[in-house]
């Protein structure tokens, strides 16, 4: 059953239809406590009038069990049943860990998601992956369920950060890279300094129908969804260094500069055009800067991408493009060619 | 993708061809300190031979967020990965809570029930059903996953007390009146007295079959499946009753009481053969004793009832039988059928 992507800037009218056309009995927000401040406020549904608000801590250090517990001891407390409804009205973690608790709630209840932050609307609110960090490890415990309806915006963005944008900014940058030229292109437009909802809104839905294709195709990433991880070896190590070294960096800048170092690799190894990979380098550069890596480092970053989720046995393993638009998932990448990438990165970002 | 079911008393070797044939790289088996100790040494298999034991406690009492935690440590520690395989070595709560485990470790591992009593064999262990107990309420937390193969067989019974044989068989009574007269009847002729492994393994072949056929049809209990609540509505009634006097009684005897009074609903409001509700009120009776009611207790017994998970606005909701196979899921009942019926329950429990 396909997901039902609404993509507009009327969201309250957006719910009203929603719910108006789901039968349920209750209501329950999931909402952390910056959007309970300054979403909820803005959406003027009936629906919500008489639902259960449950506030969690906002931040990533709150996608934990405790907070889980605490979402199914707030269903429980407002009565929720197999028949009621959880709204995720958030950022990532409201909409991973809702999903997962609405999911695993009397085996499953239905949720919508409504992401306030480009990183969610582009990546986690879509697609189905919902869980919490465990152990030390990020998304350990989850499980796969879609949310019914997805209402996805831009007018919640402009009370973010410039940064905040551009980290999601990067997962999109890596849908337009899967679809083709011409989405790349578009994409390379764009302008921080003057965003416009509309356009951004325009730029959104085309990405998230990237997403949303190959989910469907391959839901439990048994296969051509990894093309998904594309910029995400180098970039999970770049991320996982950073936080080793005290100095964490956002997950879509991680990806914006991923996206570069296998893009090198993609050229080097399958040919991907080295005009395109200049283009890219000189926009993840401009916008984004440089992650200050020298040989010295190499080894460290190697071990990561060994050990990397999706790796077997030690290999390094990438989604690599042989062109925009021409993905190769479940490419193994020698360590030789993976330092010669790292020497070019530098190159391109000037390091 | 149908569940394999092997139904043998060579436990070792058909565990051995799951898993040589199913690609792993690591074993967990989840135990309870029971079947740590009796059942576990009796499986030869050289697959168990490094697995990681994760042992848990016996009972009811442990099927809650504590033992999940600790499961879900258990498996971090052992380095389970995607690739690794659950095997859950135990009763009801060992399957259940090791099955949503393992449905939630990584997004999902996979999963092989080896239910050790014949309650889960019957029942928790086959149709996906996985879940603790939260806030007070059974099985208030879970999901829908099915085991990839389970393996069913009679020989670990031999060691469990006759109580616990006579609760499951209650839930295959249940199933052969869900599939016809002749399974009904071939099920009367049971003697517990003098059971024997191999007959008993075949009527619960059959009996399994019945329950993964109504699973197949309905995974996620929209419809047909709430056929596999015959007997259930008035037993739990019986069996929070009971619970709330401080006389727990076994999940199936409380099953077998309920079928009686649903079939006299059943005759009553549906024209349920006469011969057949005294037949199985005898066997009850003679196997089960009774359960001691009065009318003092209706009231308490159809609050209980209008309460029922599955009950929607209050109202009494059963599944009745025709006749044996003719099932009719989601009839309502009136207060004042459900009075007559515990007359006429407690006529035919000589009480």
């Amino acid at each position: 059953m396909a997901q039902n992507l609404v993509f507009t800037n009327d969201v309250t009218s957006a719910l009203n239809t929603i719910l108006d056309t789901t039968p349920h009995n209750r209501v329950a927000v999931i909402v952390d406590e910056n959007t309970r401040r300054c979403v909820l406020p803005e959406i003027n549904s009936p629906h919500l009038r008489d639902a259960a608000i449950i506030t969690i801590g906002a931040g990533d250090a709150y996608k934990n069990l405790n907070t889980l517990f605490q979402v199914w001891e707030g269903l429980q407390a407002c009565g929720a049943t197999r028949k009621s409804i959880v709204v995720n009205l958030g950022g990532g973690v409201v909409t991973d860990l809702g999903g997962f608790a609405a999911a695993t709630f009397k085996r499953g209840i239905k949720f919508v998601n409504v992401p306030t932050t480009l990183l969610s609307a582009v990546d986690a609110a879509v697609g189905g992956k919902t869980g919490i960090n465990f152990g030390g490890f990020k998304n350990e415990i989850g499980c796969f369920q879609e949310a019914t309806d997805v209402v996805i915006s831009t007018c919640f963005f402009s009370t973010l950060p410039v940064e905040e944008l551009k980290s999601g900014y990067a997962e999109m940058l890596k849908h337009g890279m899967l679809s083709g030229e011409e989405e790349f292109h578009r994409l390379l437009d764009f302008d921080f300094e003057h965003t416009d909802a509309e356009q951004l809104l325009q730029l959104l839905r085309t990405s998230v129908l990237v997403k949303q294709r190959i989910v469907a195709e391959d839901p439990h990433e048994k296969g051509i969804r990894r093309a998904l991880n594309l910029g995400h070896t180098v970039g999970h190590a770049f991320e996982s260094k950073a936080l080793h070294d005290g100095k964490p960096i956002a997950h879509g800048y991680a990806v914006a500069w991923g996206l570069v170092a296998e893009m090198v690799l993609s050229h080097n190894l399958l040919g991907f055009s080295s005009t395109q990979l200049h283009q890219l380098a000189e926009f993840v550069y401009h916008n984004y800067g440089a992650f200050h890596i020298s040989c010295d480092h190499y080894e460290e970053l190697l071990h990561l991408m060994q050990h990397d989720k999706k790796s077997e046995a030690g290999e390094i393993n990438c989604t690599l493009l042989a062109a925009c638009g021409d993905v190769k998932p479940g490419q193994v990448i020698p360590e030789e060619e993976m330092r010669i990438a790292l020497d070019i990165y530098r190159d391109l970002m000037h390091i």
